[in-house]
């Protein structure tokens, strides 16, 4: 079993509640990774619990001293993927479960090649996406066009990807990637 | 001296013109590191000395088996550092110097980090840069809007780098770029 386990997909083919599923029918064996962010804490939310609360300058620190496995900048904030968390899952016996997108998944593979395994989810079809991503229904069609154009590159970029399990029936798509986890 | 010298800034800062002085000055022992690209090739361009033109699938083939240093996708189209380009500049005995943006460099860094040198261009101040991203006049507000928003968070990731250079007077900043290369 690998130590490092990535699940991506667009937005809209169902990764998350899949990663969700598996990850309460196997809480001894698998943790989600927590993702360090520079965004502001919001009402609610724990530091180490739903993200790694870092200033701008710590996290800027954390890219030079090589300390980020991936990292994005978005409007003004940073995301991403601290080292110090494959070491606390180590620490604690457990798999890493990444519900990360395509690039952060590829980083990750890049930096640990022998102890990751990347699972891409896929939806049945191009238009079957279309329609659950304007199906929210309460964006606005620019939005809407840009969330497209980052499925289409996502989708495009699936093949780089160890597996591909089509989300057709979640049921199915679960067990299918309980079965790349831990094998038959 | 480092064998990967990886110059940065903000568009507008200068540091193509930098890169190329001292290119021009030191041709024995320096070269250009050439990305690869998805996009169509032009009239005039060339294959191998403009860019390496790959196709998607032979670009994604390559992010797959981990011979991209660093890649990124823009509208639709890849650009990227391929590991054989250092192998190139290693066989001419010469060091690469990539004039690339700065997240590009950071990655370069995490993988060859005994290898590279990330030199930042800084303009004078960030008055000037808006000054100069402005004055070329011929971009739609949002354009410019963007391209100031890009530079903000450049400006943001310079302390990542090894050196900041102020390039305040072109033959100064050419000549302290020559130091942190070549040593006094």
């Amino acid at each position: 079993m690998k130590s490092l386990i990535v699940i991506s997909a667009p937005s809209g083919a169902g990764k998350t509640t899949i990663a969700k599923r598996i990850l309460a029918a196997h809480p001894d064996q698998l943790t989600f990774s927590i993702s360090a962010t520079t965004r502001p804490m919001r009402n609610g939310e724990r530091d180490g619990v739903d993200y790694y609360f870092l200033s701008k300058e710590e996290f800027l620190h954390r890219i030079k001293e090589n300390q980020l496995i991936e990292y994005e900048e978005i409007f003004g904030n940073f995301y991403g993927t601290l080292v110090s968390e494959i070491d606390r899952a180590r620490a604690g016996g457990k798999s890493l479960i990444f519900d990360i997108d395509v690039k952060g998944g590829i980083s990750i593979r890049a930096r640990y090649p022998n102890d990751s395994l990347l699972i891409f989810i896929a939806p049945p079809s191009m238009e079957e996406l279309y329609i659950r991503l304007m199906g929210r229904g309460s964006e606005d069609s620019e939005t809407i066009d840009r969330r497209l154009a980052r499925a289409e590159m996502e989708m495009e970029m699936k093949d780089v990807y160890d597996h591909i399990v089509v989300n057709d029936d979640l049921e199915n798509a679960v067990k299918d990637v309980e079965t790349l986890i831990f094998g038959r």
